[in-house]
């Protein structure tokens, strides 16, 4: 298995001004979801951790991870609850305001497969992940990895609804960007993860269209955005880790790391779901040209 | 003024197959919300009191009613805390399944306004809010009604996803139902309220589609449904609660108030909303010429 | 040519509830359009005479008939005036409710190219279009028709809105149905055209899905209404007539005219649009097998 | 595994009158694919064998089989060909007309896994498959299942437009038949299989909303359809077939097998798409109580 | 009272190109019925003063004034007239082209409450109206707000398809002009009211996208337009209105007036209906961070 | 006459990602169909050549060039046969995919009424043409244009999925191009027809929104692309070709041809339909004016 990646997903309700649209569009949703995918349809082996509720958004999250070639055998169903929400508008021009309709569904420690993260080349987790329901058993993940060599990824993803207390965001943020060995991190996260910027971890640093950068070994390696039509930037994120963590099972050289992770965020960006504009192999030339 | 009303308000996001569809509705939704609205078309003069959240959807909400003509000068705004949410499932030819996403949006027993409460001709509450987070609030209001002689309207609606445990139910809602002037049951309620079925409130029996009857000093009237394309079934008890009690308010015969009762009842069900369909007093004719 | 037909058309636009609704329909509409489109689709000679908007609405007016293959050679464009407008709420189970917004394109007398009408065998006119801007021209034709020996066929067609004079009405439409060889008519309209229901005119009473009648050489004959679902029944009538005239020119016998107009009367009331959903010959069996 | 069965996929695109529609709805479609969901969605192990073109089509008849649960595992894809497609015209209150577009794709008699079939406790087939591209790697699997003892379902599915020479049905369909243990065949189609009629196989007649009936063991049981509303017709029959065979995996009673099956031709036909329609386990009764 | 605006309002139909096109949104619209939402929107009391026809048309500008809080106490219902239309043609990338389907809806002087105006710190009228059917009752008021010592806020808006004779169209917006103590006009209409720009009252020029002007106390302020995506700019220019009047009654710097304008001009022209796009105060810096 | 085309048109069904979408838009579309479609919106008069299906789509693509006024009086129906059909993928700010689902549907030599051809100014055909199934009736067309002493205008239109051997596609289309009095040709196209650019023909180099440029008499004229927002450049170049020929029609000046070709080219990239986006001449400055 290439990559094994856990997490919380959900279902997504996007509209224009709530205030009045009649319209909206349902989907599904999640940050290690989209990053299952997208390595997936560039041909690795991924693994989803998650757990959905007993309901039709679960069994979409699920049909949709299965159809992509995602392994879902650990997945969990909470017997009972619903899965969670998310009521998303996305008014033309301006960033997406989001509002959590989380439920009671619980990754719990228990749920974490440790022989099987250990049979991963990477495993992949996010901050958003630690702030909800789910940070026992992805604490319980991450240590697995690290005892048995498995590389750890992790995307900082502060998300300021989430953490009411700063304080405790930096700590656990803060631990969890330690334990990395391959760290996303935006511009503005810089100073909440201080700490584990030195050292010897690949650091990346994603300014979203306005390019990225990576310190490889102690060398800075950039990147310039890959321009193209913007319909929803929400998503582009998990698809920048998805794009970059191909390229590094691959071995490419780092400029080219980020180079794909660029292109797949602009894909993701290029349509209304983070996840259904993520291309396949031989999609990539689509926006390559372009860029 | 005529009838006060309070209770709880939601977004609603309807849907078809959740597996599978990417379109989807947006709407607001409550069953006092509906209440008061078709009293306000029908020319009655309605107060809504309910707590939403300081959000895009609470604004929606609020709006809505108060283009209605509905005076929402007693509602509440719950700071920093968004409105909670429905995910409706409406399959063609099957009943709707609703999943609910509340928050901690909460009416208190404090934010009832007793001097106003006690200025109306009704109150009317349903067993919804009674299983929801304004019990406290929806029990002071009944309160004050009884002691200053205001006529107390109560629909049971009983939803057992709401009420775990039936002894509770059956407790609450039987205080509640006792409470009342004027009962609004269905068929399958008749044993959770039996004790208030004696004495001379006024005992409305809903069988949908089916007709309606009601006992008025010990006479026991009947009336058939009204027969009308059926878009969504859902918002028909609030709209037949509507029609009752505006042919009462008019002081019409009991016939008369179930029919205008069923005739609502139709016009809800005939659109997706089960608010916005509702008729003014000149469209009442355009579905009674059918029946 | 088989049959002239002359008359106004018009944009119009279909929603639910007006008060509400975002989505709407963009469509072009007339009563003799229809009448043109259906005759024209079961292989007969059609022109279609009628004045338009110099805007985009005509334009779609005439491609729409000329797409079809209806003859509009004819047809006049008013230079510098938009072509009227209808709005129509067509909410579920319900009659539709209709504004016009007409303008000042009016056909004239002089308009009418006399050789051409003479040149048919059928002339087809409506009530609709004696209410409104064009009755200078309708009257020029029918007596030109009349003078000719070309048949005249009438269709009542009352809309009360139309008529603010009820006298100017029993006046106007009397003397139209007067002169008629072939009369549509429905119940309601009987006492309007009283005077010219004596005579041996072919008279057809329509009575929508309960079915129609006709007298013919003093014998009456009976057809019952074709089931089908019914999207909108607006345009049901004037498909009845493109039926009926249809049979009639192809001397079916009495009933079998009587059946082709409720035949396609039933496909017109199946769709949205009153002339999209007209059958092609091949088409006829679709619905007849239902019946 | 409970059922193997193999057919052809189809990218299908659904329209309302073709000559004026601009909105279409694409979703995929097959025979044996919608046999294959609804047997998956009531927990049974089943088995799809096809071959789809290398494009955007042939990965999402892949992906919403895999999503469902059913084992894509012997699936081909043709390298460089397009996934075939179909046109189909859904006129309200009319049946159905479709377009078929195929393309090269083949599947050979050399891609069945002999082995594989003979696992199954059952091999479904369907005549729409006899001919089409698929018919020798369909008798192959048919003899290999006979040969080793598995049941062999067949249903007639007879199409005129795909059977120019009516001979060549008869023969063809004729042997089809002749090879079942359980046959599914419509009235009209009762002559062309004649043949296959008498001996000790279990013979189900299935006539829609009338109804059906099957012969057991020289009895004969009979089952109303269940009334529900229709979107779209199309689907009912593979719907039929998979509830049919799941009563039959679970040795329900003949007349429990039947209303099964009639069940699932009432959801298949409540929405717009064949599969997407089919109840999960649980979903059962909400059609069945409106029986 | 902080504005008394008073104008028409309409229904509005749009789509994309009328010829070919069977979508449209249907939506109300009016220039100061979209300055009155946007004042109110940002905290301010707004008075709107119209006649609207007794239709569905009418209850929907109703209810979205009133729903947002604006006070239409003063809005009359013109008994048994159908409320004017327009027909919007969007084009992408194209100027809309609008056509006016008006009514004999018409607000007469006797209709403006003149001690209800003499109550605001401003009036506001447009030129639109100047040239509709409420000429009077505006010009009624502009007097009535003069007298009482209210300012006067015009904006000029001139269109050349509702003034037939531009001699006309100079006297009447001159008059109206040099009414005003705060003057709205654009590049292309500085010739038009030439006589206006003299004198000490505040004359904001406004260039669209490409900025904005204005003369305070003989010193000119500019501003830049503010860069958003935009759906339809057809409601910039009351939005603009709305932004300056807000900052005007906070007394803002004239810079911080502009910008204020620019930026809600910028959200009107981010949807595509002119006052739902419109931002509540803590959504501003939605789009001025991006300026 | 003013021109004479020939080609083929299919039905198109243009979606999203194909994998995902469930919505999709049915058209009809063909080069020399929105070629004839732009010259006649200009005013010039144009025939069709071309053969459809015996179903729906042959009827919308007859309908819709008879409505726009080309004359089809020489189209033909083949008889049982269905209309070829083009499955689009349109994603955002990526080229379009096309899938051909072409028919038996043949346009054969015979079918080419020689003594209209010859009464036309221009004979237009297209390198696609070349490549289906009408090759030879091209040809035919192409020799009598030339023996008659028409002008033949061609389109090189090289798609390489249409010609599997390269050697093919450049003697084919070489010697069209010889025959050529007028040859617009791509950029990556000049290789391919290398001989026909040599020699006295006017050589339109079409490069896009990048510009094009002509040679004319030894002389080289140049415009820039016109800019505008796109939603499908699928078919900018049909009306590339529709508005050079339509100037040079009018003998405008080179630069001009150039710039009409440009201008239709932004026309109908800015709407979803090839030719449904083109202007009639009073809207070439809508824009013109932002160009």
């Amino acid at each position: 298995m290439d990559v094994y990646t856990l997490g919380e997903a959900f279902g997504v309700v996007t509209s224009g001004r709530i205030r009045h649209e009649h319209e909206a569009r349902l989907d599904v949703t999640g940050a290690e979801l989209a990053v299952a995918v997208g390595l997936a349809r560039l041909g690795h082996e991924v693994s989803w951790l998650g757990k959905v509720g007993e309901d039709e958004l679960g069994v979409r999250i699920l049909s949709a991870l299965r159809g992509e070639g995602v392994d879902v055998s650990d997945a969990r169903v909470a017997g009972g609850l619903p899965t969670g929400m998310i009521l998303k508008e996305a008014r033309t021009g301006q960033a997406a305001r989001l509002t959590y309709y989380p439920t009671a569904v619980r990754l719990a420690q228990g749920n974490v497969p440790v022989d099987r993260v250990t049979q991963a080349r990477f495993l992949h987790v996010s901050g958003v992940t630690a702030a909800l329901n789910a940070r026992d058993a992805m604490n319980a993940a991450v240590r697995a990895a690290r005892t048995a060599g498995v590389a750890v990824s992790v995307a900082v993803d502060y998300d300021e609804r989430l953490w009411p207390d700063l304080k405790e965001a930096e700590e656990i943020l803060g631990a969890l960007a330690r334990a990395a060995d391959v760290l996303f991190v935006r511009q503005c996260e810089l100073d909440l993860v201080k700490p584990a910027l030195n050292g010897d971890r690949e650091v990346i640093v994603n300014r979203g269209t306005r390019g990225a950068s990576v310190r490889v070994n102690g060398v800075r390696y950039d990147a310039s955005g890959v321009t193209a039509p913007v319909v929803d930037p929400t998503g582009s994120r998990p698809a920048f880790v998805a794009g970059y963590l191909s390229a590094l099972l691959e071995s490419l050289h780092p400029a080219d790391r980020l180079r794909r992770g660029a292109l797949l965020a602009a894909f993701a960006a290029s349509g209304p779901s983070d996840w259904q504009s993520l291309p396949t192999r031989d999609e990539l030339p689509l926006l390559e040209t372009d860029g």
